[in-house]
């Protein structure tokens, strides 16, 4: 059985094409009374972006905060936030920053529509009931949040994403100019998350040839990116990069990197593109090429990562990190085969976080 | 301003997915007493394919024809065909066969659900109502119809698609085990119709990185396919690449190779991948490193050529043949620039047909 593949059905790409983000949602404003809600990176606020966006109307713009991952429990409140300011559900959510603020997007275009906490749906088709139309703009490229059918949360008990159909974007507008002001280490911590995907798709047991056509091209853009010359076109392949790297996970899956830095996230709230860089550096004997390669990445950009994030932790903690990595079964299977939990055993997994 | 790209939302990639057709059409049987058109190449007739088939109760098998190019004439046959069968409107039809199959159930599919012949909406964006839920399961590689938002169609008075974001399928089921069994001269010619889209979309003049990254894989996939070694990947490969394909002409455009075939075509009939491969060959000027290219996969795989098409021809005929060319305005100016006129004239145009 093969998996019935969905993808985003609408795609604008260019540089300025922000600026067609009114005429696209004018057809979608269709409840008499209705609004639009603009969920945007706190980062921007009093940024020139927040003036580009096309208000109308009741239309609400909803800064949200991203110094920690997303929350189950900041998604219900915010959920409720929307729920106060009017009895009337939104015509769309329309996401713009990086792969947390996309991922409140989501979640919270899901939860306007289904019943309960965001808790309740982390894991795998949960979700009953589609999602409020949903706009992604990315402001920063590499986690293909853009594309991906997941909406990736820290609840109660672990770090897992809802994932489902109804998770994707109904419309991605892919805008390079936006990338423009992106700091250094958050443009190369993002960009790894794009170029590991990649060697966890292409190294993984799942590949087939759509997944290894994307994951080849999105890995040959990162090269281009991160070990080639600068050159004017860098933040339209990495768009490209992201977005590709996406589809090829879409069909396949991440992998070992992945699954431990969700860990590493889950108890010590590491951000994810930075958590995936730490934990990848210690991954010769699983990804040897891609090891070496994202080193020469690093040692090219003078980019230097923090160590000893678990020294002196207690074993609880530890163990705790170990369980939430071992958890997510689909990401060892691609990585490691259907045999995964007789090579990558507690006592390894541990091993590895002991030495990050 | 940028197009808003419509993709088709939903793939199955693998070899046996066909398998899969029945589950993803059960979900579709929405009418009572409804039905589902399958419709398929008639070179399949008796043969095992047609014994796969889901058919439930009161489906229909529509064997088509495509000795010929479609023409509107015939589509509108079809459709009348399937209304005197049943005063209810298909559930859902279902494509299987290479490109002018996969044409005439997208033009079926659109004429269903709108009024007069499929002649009336020849051109882009002219059709109103959106189509029947349609499949495509494509039994050859290379046109890219199955992602294309066009039916090209031979009408009384111009060879043209019929250009609409409803004319994307709703699903395509890609099985390369379908590719099995095509012709070796069928194979090639089908396959270089997606390597000559590669070349366009590449050195056009529309083109951006979205439309660079796809183009980029689909011609080292052709490469690896047409030149490189035989492996048993060969098919999933040139699968994908009729999808990159697609996907990259889909945001740029063909150019000239394509917009003199069809004045070939539309005069002389000439099959779409051969009448491309016949063209091709004498545009050194315009696409010098393709063509080279393109002769060496010919010689590899013992392709000749016909030549003399239009020896002899009368000069109404060949004037028909260059007008049908130079009206694809949006092909030359991907190629040529808005300056076209300038460089492809009548006198150009015509002599390149009369090498032919």
């Amino acid at each position: 059985m093969y998996r019935n593949f969905a993808i985003v059905p609408r795609i604008i790409f260019g540089r300025g094409s922000l600026n067609q983000l009114g005429d696209v949602l004018k057809e979608k404003r269709v409840t008499d009374g209705g609004y639009m809600v603009f969920v945007i990176d706190d980062v921007f606020t009093d940024k020139p972006l927040e003036g580009r966006l096309p208000m109308e109307g009741k239309d609400l713009l909803l800064r949200v905060n991203v110094a920690d991952e997303p929350k189950t429990t900041y998604i219900d409140a915010l959920v409720a936030q929307i729920r106060a300011y009017s009895d009337v559900t939104p015509d769309g959510i329309i996401g713009l920053g990086g792969g947390s603020t996309l991922d409140i997007a989501k979640a919270v275009s899901l939860m306007l529509n289904n019943p309960g906490s965001s808790a309740d749906y982390q894991g795998w088709d949960i979700i009953q009931n589609r999602a409020v139309y949903h706009v992604a703009v990315p402001t920063i490229a590499g986690t293909g949040a853009e594309i991906s059918r997941t909406a990736i949360l820290t609840g109660p008990d672990k770090k897992l994403g809802i994932n489902s159909d109804y998770t994707l974007f109904d419309q991605i507008m892919l805008d390079p100019d936006l990338l423009a002001g992106v700091p250094k280490e958050q443009w190369f911590y993002t960009g790894m998350d794009c170029y590991i995907h990649d060697v966890e798709s292409l190294n993984g047991t799942f590949i087939n040839q759509f997944s290894k056509s994307y994951g080849e091209k999105s890995i040959d853009l990162c090269r281009e990116v991160f070990l080639g010359e600068n050159d004017s076109a860098q933040g339209d392949k990495l768009m490209m990069a992201s977005y590709f790297g996406g589809m090829s996970i879409a069909y396949s899956q991440v992998g070992a990197c992945h699954a431990l830095s969700y860990g590493l996230s889950y108890v010590l709230g590491t951000h994810h593109g930075i958590g995936c860089c730490i934990t990848f550096d210690y991954l010769d004997e699983i990804y040897p090429a891609g090891v070496k390669e994202f080193r020469q990445m690093m040692d090219k950009h003078e980019i230097s990562l923090p160590r000893n994030l678990t020294k002196g932790m207690d074993d609880a903690s530890l163990d705790l990190m170990v369980t939430t990595a071992l958890n997510l079964v689909p990401l060892w299977e691609n990585c490691l085969g259907s045999d995964w939990k007789n090579i990558m055993t507690r006592e390894r997994t541990l091993e590895l976080f002991k030495r990050m």
